[in-house]
């Protein structure tokens, strides 16, 4: 059972106010906790169906738990149907992050939207990129659909949110890759080792701002007629062509 | 305004089996509606908002329209907002496609979502695919959810739905190439210029049947941690490579 306190508990952290209050996050569905559970994040509660319960009793052994039913799960959740599990962990500092030697670093400029957020943390994930810089106004990593579309590898990136003007000036790079539209081609480009990648936001880009520090300005060719691609495709885009060349 | 029977008829073509009664299909949003209205399908209805109307009135000069509400458009589509215009739209008959000399075409193998159907055929249109052979369990193309996905996309690539091994016992593909976990790094394969490139579902990957028929098997290398990539992304990143490796 969920109390009424734990329902109402769960349900504030689908807001960003309730997360940064409680420092804590909602990780829902079974591959994001199997994840969870495997990773450095502090566990501070965790309701199971039965069904879960039996699949991964040796896993539950030494953990505390509640058993719940998926009505249950889904009244406290934010997924459409969840016959699994919930966990809340609590959220990290948001510790200063930088490019170490021959480190690639992602910089997320305003990416609004969570499910893109999500699933360019599962792309820099495939591509060992460990550390993301996210601008003030990007997306909140413990956002529940961020959490989600990630598919567990919230737990294998770090994050950092700073004002990206004041952390360019702090950290001074050496090279400051963006994707814009009329950059150079990405398949002539070489990558350095070390290297900031920077993906703008959905409607607006790379903020001008940033824009004037880039060292590389680089676009994704068009062979067809599509006016543009959606963040995190070129974000997949670009890490492969980046991880080829580093080679 | 937007007659009760009006009304009714478009939230039936949010249901396959009334768009194939109809053999109509809604178009939503200023984006997808102009692209519409610049390609070669046949306009049934148009819906538009004073708004719309005032930006756009050159281009709706010749054109049967109704003018109406944002609520109206809102209860009457599928989007949760929706300032400007809804189309409705003839779908294409289903004709055989095969590729051309030197012609790239992509292959759903039961693609599920139709967000990530909408944004494979961006990435299709991107990258200069014009033809899709989708499998007859892929989902249906004129879904609203595809349509919009496609961010108008859907206008510059054909589809032919069919039974995949019907349809390579026909067309008998020189170069077969899929995407599998366990295939030759896409980095190092040369593509062909005639290719058929299939893509497997989400959950399943390509279907056991047509894995047998691959006459290339193609992996792209993972650097860090994550289990998997997105299809859409995986498309995003096999297309790049392919367009890059033809030239």
């Amino acid at each position: 059972m969920i109390s009424k306190k734990q329902l109402s508990f769960l349900k504030s952290l689908q807001i960003k106010k309730y997360r940064q209050l409680h420092q804590c996050f909602l990780v829902e569905g079974a591959k994001s906790v199997l994840e969870l559970l495997d990773s450095d994040f502090i566990l501070e509660n965790l309701f199971v169906t039965q069904d879960f319960y039996q699949n991964h009793t040796p896993l539950l052994q030494n953990l505390d738990y509640q058993l719940v039913s998926e009505d249950e799960l889904m009244q406290a959740g934010s997924f459409e149907s969840n016959n699994a599990c919930i966990a809340v962990a609590s959220t990290k500092a948001n510790v200063f992050l930088q490019a170490a030697d021959k480190e690639t670093v992602l910089v997320a400029d305003a990416i609004k939207d969570p499910g893109n957020f999500g699933t360019i943390l599962r792309i820099a994930d495939w591509y060992g990129i460990q550390k993301i810089i996210g601008s003030e106004d990007c997306v909140d990593f413990y956002n529940p659909k961020v959490i989600a579309a990630s598919m567990g590898s919230f737990t294998r990136v770090q994050i950092f949110y700073s004002s990206l003007p004041a952390y360019f000036l702090e950290v001074k790079p050496e090279n400051l890759f963006g994707a814009v539209l009329e950059g150079e081609n990405l398949h002539h480009i070489s990558f350095p080792q070390q290297l900031y990648l920077v993906m703008g936001s959905e409607s607006q880009g790379i903020s001008h701002e940033i824009t004037r520090l880039l060292t590389q300005k680089i676009t994704i060719p068009r062979f067809g007629k599509a006016e543009s691609l959606n963040v995190a495709n070129a974000t997949a885009i670009i890490c492969d062509n980046l991880r080829r060349s580093q080679i």
